[in-house]
């Protein structure tokens, strides 16, 4: 992660949430005394974002002092200790909402993730995301996506080639399209093009794509596919992966499977900060 | 929604997704020749976010006409056309997973938040969201939430008084606490007391709160404080409601009830940008 | 006060005052020496400020050491001292300038406001600011009119309703409008409804409006007014309110009195910060 | 003025007084209608900012029409029209604070300035501003001064050499301080030294000093320096400079007259916006 | 290029450039009449920037029409006409010294990138950038070395794998190297080592490293190198590259030949803006 | 140096070279060891840049102690060492490159311009910059001018008057638009005029020019017109001034030889940052 750019998203967290100032700790609270408190998960799941969870804090109050118990990735229970805090209470209170929303966001993206894993483990096949996340913040998201156990597809339309079928369309084939872009390109990057069809794969294959992407295929289509491929491209599956079906898609043999719901359809992981009595 | 806020969202949204710039469309479109399409709902829902859309595709280029055909806050079915887009190709690639991005979120959150009004719609009680909004897109959030039929709790910190344990803790008693938040606060802001028990309902009533929270009571429990608070206060209920809770919970007779997953558990509303042919 | 909201503004700030830097400072100074001096009250008045001091000095350099004396709202005479600074010349001189130019506007503001106050110690009414703020400074203005012993308004257009001429005609009536705000707003909002005379403040009430709003009214007019009101709802009295007429507004039983000049019209407080030798 | 500066400031403002958007509006106007209105001035005084009116409207809506009836610098009496506005409600209402904001504080400045400009019309002194302006609006600051007849000093601590005390002493001496500022700085600066006394000014002078200020000097010693220097640099008086005193000041011959309390004490002239019924 | 991220390149050159307003302008003109004028080249090169120069003027006033009358990457010879500018005086030569800033500077990247193409066009080895680019103008300045007939390296450290000595002395050997950035990285990404000597090309090759990057090799030795690759792996050339040496380097049979100086020593083409009398 | 504007240009650098993470690292680095290391000279020149590369990578992670061992403004061989730097592995390769980027950058202005300056030693004029400078490096470019012993020309257009032919033909007259800028300039401020014959000069001398640029003219028209002003105004010479004229332009006795090339033609001083084994 680029620390700087996180420092942004949170100082517009912070901006956002705090407004003018905590108008309820305003009133209440005459001195700043010290509170502590402990994050807790409330429910089964993979935590990540506690990074985020201290630069939040350090970033609302130096003095603040954010102790992570364990590192994002790691399995917990319901009951689990995450992290402590300690600190003065005006800026603890006027963070925690901010560093939840994030930490809760983020484990809920790396529970779904590793669930997906799981499901697989018996295949060689990668689950990776898109770029169906949260406007603003793809950086943290894409990270959640690593600690639940899997990898990344490209982080935005500068940094890879995704050839679709408008560009094909404007080109006039797929040949020419590979071609257009293995031109102009950075040689670190490699192209990949999504099909729909056979002829479109024999097409890609014929061009030395090196990822070929089958799009919304069946299952048996896929595994026909891979077969055909046959080692010579990388091979991606797109199109609703979810817990029902991505076990039958693992099993065809594709390398690589995009899951749009890990990151768009994120359901938080219930995560609570309990302040010492 | 404050426009000019709308436009530094998508701005920072563009240049998460473009980088540096759209690499496959600019090594293969040599002119910029003009496309066509249509946003279709491939679901049942509620819309929610199309002036968003408006303005993603405004600020990518003012060239692209993005034309809405039905209004947010509409409920649609599979198959309904939302909006036309049209004009050049480039910045319209560009735009089409950003634009997606806020559309099926916002839309998720209003039929979420549709569905959860319409089981309680033989009650009073009004839904309301909560500040468990996603970093960054709490306007846009709240905004969806009333597509959706909503309502909208306080903002931010700085918009309304709500008196927690910690609060209370520090002054000694409720009394106290609304007391001090009484000489503090502007004249425009109610004030809202989170309580446990109904010794807390009570101090609460007596130092006339305006809002009184009912935290993670049972349905009896609430219906019991409903009767005891009998109109001098705001009623809320608070605390893990869903669509398996929320009936019961709105047949106790308060007047609000606050809902965390409508914002904290999206699931995005499938929608595609389908491109004529 | 947010604190990430005030760096924000004193950097902003310091920009404009530094510019690509202090040429006199550079040409002169071979070495960084110390040097250390003190804020000294040169008029008698409130201060408000010392946060905004502090902060301006550690944001330009964190080696510099602000100490203040007494703390925001303390009413000083002429020659009490304020505030000690200590630290390296080059940036204490930067930083001179920019820190008088907050403390002496904040405690212009802070005098002003406690002047008011004073004025009608006698009566329970209330003085309260506006929207006629310095763009940019709404915070740090609204903090010092409380340091004055003053209270705020609204603080933007988005944190509670005020129902003005344009908004009733549109309506057709303030018990229209008065219904349309409270079928859309947050219940931790209340609604508030400018009326120029006895019918829209019968209507008003009528309508329930939480607090009504006497605009330009004789203090007879407002004193009948209040009568007819009867607590029912909170009266606040607004129009060119000053050191002449507010004590004759503040008897005829008004809770809340608006005074724009708060922070139109401000008289910086002498202030100045001497060198030691 | 630099206008993308000025639309920096405006957007800063605009997000300050809407906060996520005007809630009456949005619960009031189903249908964004047109609107018209007329600033009219409601006391006598120099009109500056309405170039900073028009670009508030025209960032806030684009199909807002302003348009000015007079230029800034003009002198208006109560009831003379400024300016008119007319477009959609919505947006008008949520510019009008905020235009006005911005035009009764420069008009204001221009007013005190033209006030002091025309006192001292029969002696050849000009008046001109200092570095203690409002932290953020500087430029708009120095341009009402402008239009008020008065002219700028120094923009910040980049843009031109002040030698004070401070500098003085780490120098040793005046000679050495202009001495290294002359070698150290651009070509096309002049240097300007703070001065308390005649040694001060003799010294200076045979240092060729560009410009000397006299600060908190009696007019009697004002006047003996001024014969003193005698053309040979330009001789600038400061120091609480007012209207009760400025007029001897002129008269003692200098050149310079610089008026902090043009920008920090500033009387915002009272200017309405009137609706069309 | 992300049209977004050039206007906020733009808008931080004017504003670096008008501070706050063009002090002469203002002086000097009344009105604000038209001018018109044509960028020439005074030097024989390769035009790069044109879409920036007609951004500059947008940016700066709207009002402004900038007409290229070539596109970039075209070769020009001293005194070919390249675009006309026409619009109001006061913009344009506030805008003129930006614009040519811009232009001169990406041209002279261009003409220096086709001088080296041209120089091993006998060859298939590409020219391509590096990282050492101006802070801030990154995209500009790849995006010249383009118009030069050059290609990209990465654009940053996030977009592509290069393991250099430290990385590898952390693992141990490049073939751990290799495995865990394989591991670890995007499917869409390849992989680069960093290489000293033979038996470092070995292990990369074992370890099927995409990219490898002969440092500062002698031509003799790189041939060696290119010959034992022998197509496993693309082969890029880099260290010191110029003018005198890249003809044998390309000779060498290598892939790619990076060139610092594309970027980091820039002599900026001789372009004027001449005005219409 | 405003070291606030420092810091915004090096967050810029940082987020353009991290984008959202080093990705060699991240695979690589289990755990972030400390590193050390030595910027040495790799050519002869004069270094400037070194509180640049302090703040990189204080800016990146504040655990990275940069330890200058040298100052700004030193003339150094190739082998001299410039400074250490000892830290975490992942931050200090993060800025390795943006370091060096400055540091190079600016060590090359430096040592161009000492180059110029040694070459007219034995006459009084001084080297002197343009605004011909790198969009948004113009602070440090200027800084980096002074290290190499030459001086600044106006920072901007809002600093100082620059008066061409634009002006002067809207004017009608180089006497009138020295009258109207006069008129309107702050008193701190000199007046400069670009002129082109020898009329021009004397129109200018008689109206009291401060300063004459005399534009392309030859060295032999440029002493007759340095005889002709006789000290009367401060003479710049400008117009593709390089190493092989400058020394015969100095010898016509012009005070300022401005030098666009300085800063639009940089060659990067090679300098190295080798880490220790």
């Amino acid at each position: 992660m680029n620390a700087l750019l996180l420092k942004e998203i949170i100082r517009n967290a912070i901006n956002e949430d705090s407004g003018y100032g905590d108008i309820t700790s305003e009133a209440i609270f005459d001195k700043d005394f010290e509170i502590s408190g402990m994050f807790i998960a409330k429910a089964d799941g993979v935590i990540a974002g506690l990074p985020v969870v201290s630069a939040v804090f350090e970033e609302i109050d130096p003095r603040i002092v954010c102790s992570p118990l364990i590192t994002d990735g790691t399995s917990v229970t319901r009951g689990t200790k995450i992290a402590t805090v300690k600190g003065p209470v005006k800026p603890i209170l006027a963070g925690e909402r901010i560093a939840l929303n994030f930490l809760q966001r983020l484990s809920g993206i790396a529970t779904y993730t590793a669930s997906l894993v799981k499901l697989i483990q018996d295949y060689p096949a990668k689950v990776v995301d898109t770029r169906k996340t949260t406007p603003g913040l793809r950086m943290l998201e894409k990270y959640a996506v690593r600690q639940g156990g899997g990898h990344n597809h490209r982080f935005n339309l500068s940094d890879a080639v995704l050839i679709k079928d408008n560009h094909i369309a404007a080109c006039g084939s797929i040949t020419k399209a590979i071609e257009r872009c293995r031109a102009y390109i950075p040689h670190t990057m490699r192209i990949e093009v999504e099909v729909e069809n056979e002829a479109q794969v024999r097409e890609a294959l014929a061009a030395k794509a090196d990822i070929i992407m089958l799009d919304n295929m069946s299952p048996a289509e896929m595994k026909r596919m891979v077969e055909l491929i046959n080692g010579q491209a990388i091979v991606e599956a797109s199109g609703n992966v979810n817990e029902t079906n991505i076990v039958e898609i693992a099993a065809t043999g594709v390398d690589i499977i995009s899951v749009g719901s890990l990151t768009h359809s994120v359901r938080a992981l219930d995560i609570s900060l309990k302040f010492d009595a």
